[in-house]
């Protein structure tokens, strides 16, 4: 699978600690969670100060560099603050740096890949890769965000057309329904052109969407969330990394209802564990075997 | 089953209308939700002024109302209103009435009965009924509140260290185990007493804890919440009205799992039908065959 994004340093505050510099950024998190069931391709751009053990990291989950562009100039950096129980977080700098200048160039060799996850940048951008992509596509889908909602409207209602699925938080989806009951957002987001739609809900866990049913996902009741930077972006590597790896075709009409079930709930499982240490630390340890003795527990949590 | 708590007139105001009065009062949602899986016998007080229409609905869902004490002076009323959202509350009056001088004394009838739910009043009268019952309880429970947790904790925790389970919501765990992270909040609970701890969060469901295990279930998705008044009295009234009317021992060591699983599911679909109207509107229509129904779609959106 194709992932398109930032890859970025950040700088995190929670109330378990404080981190100056990190590898972040969506597209690392993305792939890195999507790692354990596929071989993600990153598309993303990175500045002079990427560091070789970024690097190294990223080539050790087997994640495909070739379309990780360095140019002269300093790597896309953010920092924050979390609330004391981490349901709030406060933007402390945003520097994008070298990600300003960011225009998607996918290699050759990843044109014909079948599976496309667009991170959060500008609607048109996102257009734009989805228009390099030359083989068949099984699923397209992505993320966005408030920002492109209020000020990039009908770009972003253009791209998300295109889309197969739509992954967002609650808030956004509120936002770009005009709708607070969510029964009533999913309805108005599925006629704007996706047919899945994944509204993540934090700590409650996420719904999954199609137009005549839904599922829903509780959160995983972690005794210690350490740094929830990332977790989104994990749910979403673990949901389209699972259908990813499994070859799923949501076009040719036979979708497996349970295989968009279990990708859910992969998707809860890997932002689970990136909570558990600061920025992405957990994916040096973390096993296949993990993730799937978690996935048995929220079995074990949810059956009746 | 015995309830034990308040029968009340309510004046609510929600974003979907306004009613001046109604009946009301967590006894009397408990009661009526219970109704469809047990007999429930009311323990409560109402003053002259309660209205012979209101005897009767309870009447006609087979509530014993031999322990309903009638008393000079005017019923227990109480008026709020709620948010835009409807997670938020403001009382606006609080009339204590008769209920001020309540001391719920169990007609002979009653105290013999395996089940007894101990709602929301004064620690000190929940112990007192509980010392009334000389039969062999099977289970017996009940809830209380921030004022309760907050002014009378000594009290409190010499009632709850004699029940099998606790029904509170998120708040009132953190607030009693003084523990922010539910995990550890119901770890702390436990330890207090009660070898089952319900959780209950509102829209986004409930979670029922044991010393080994819990269970997560998500709030039903509305299209339209009318009024929430009562949803979390009318879970507990499903959760328990279910254990009483399988005839469920939790003491004798053989407590199904499974039957506590499903009485979680039981509660939260009669919390999520309490919604659909103002005040008990519901319970005048709602059928069996609807909740059973209900209990599918559970069934079909958590199902992985």
């Amino acid at each position: 699978m194709v992932v398109v994004g930032s890859v970025a340093y950040d700088g995190v505050e929670t109330p378990h600690g404080k981190v100056d510099r990190m590898l972040g950024g969506a597209a690392t998190y993305i792939a890195l969670s999507a790692s354990y069931f596929t071989q993600p391709k990153i598309v993303a751009v990175v500045g002079e100060d990427f560091a070789a053990e970024d690097y190294e990291l990223l080539q050790r989950r087997g994640i495909d560099l070739a379309g990780l562009e360095r140019v002269p100039g300093k790597t896309f950096f953010w920092a924050g603050v979390y609330s004391a129980d981490m349901n709030d977080r406060a933007t402390l700098t945003t520097e994008l740096n070298v990600f300003a200048d960011f225009n998607p160039k996918l290699p050759p060799s990843f044109k014909e890949c079948p599976y496309l996850f667009l991170g959060n940048i500008q609607p048109e951008l996102q257009r734009g890769v989805r228009a390099q992509m030359n083989g068949t596509l099984r699923l397209v889908g992505g993320d966005t965000m408030n920002y492109w909602i209020g000020d990039f409207r009908e770009d972003l209602l253009k791209t998300i057309a295109q889309w197969d699925f739509l992954l967002i938080n609650d808030s956004e989806a509120r936002m770009l329904s005009g709708e607070h009951n969510l029964r009533k957002a999913a309805d108005k987001i599925l006629d704007m052109g996706p047919h899945t739609l994944v509204i993540k809900r934090g700590e409650y866990g996420a719904i999954l969407w199609r137009r005549d049913w839904h599922f829903m996902a509780p959160g995983y009741l972690l005794e210690d969330v350490f740094d929830p930077t990332g977790a989104g972006d994990c749910f979403a590597g673990g949901f389209m990394g699972y259908l990813a790896g499994q070859g799923i075709d949501l076009k040719s009409g036979g979708a497996d209802q349970n295989e968009l079930r279990r990708a859910v709930i992969f998707g809860s499982v890997m932002g689970s564990y990136c909570c558990e240490k600061f920025g992405v630390e957990r994916f040096r340890t973390l096993t296949r075997a993990e993730i799937d003795q978690r996935y048995g527990e929220f079995r074990q949590f949810t059956a009746f």
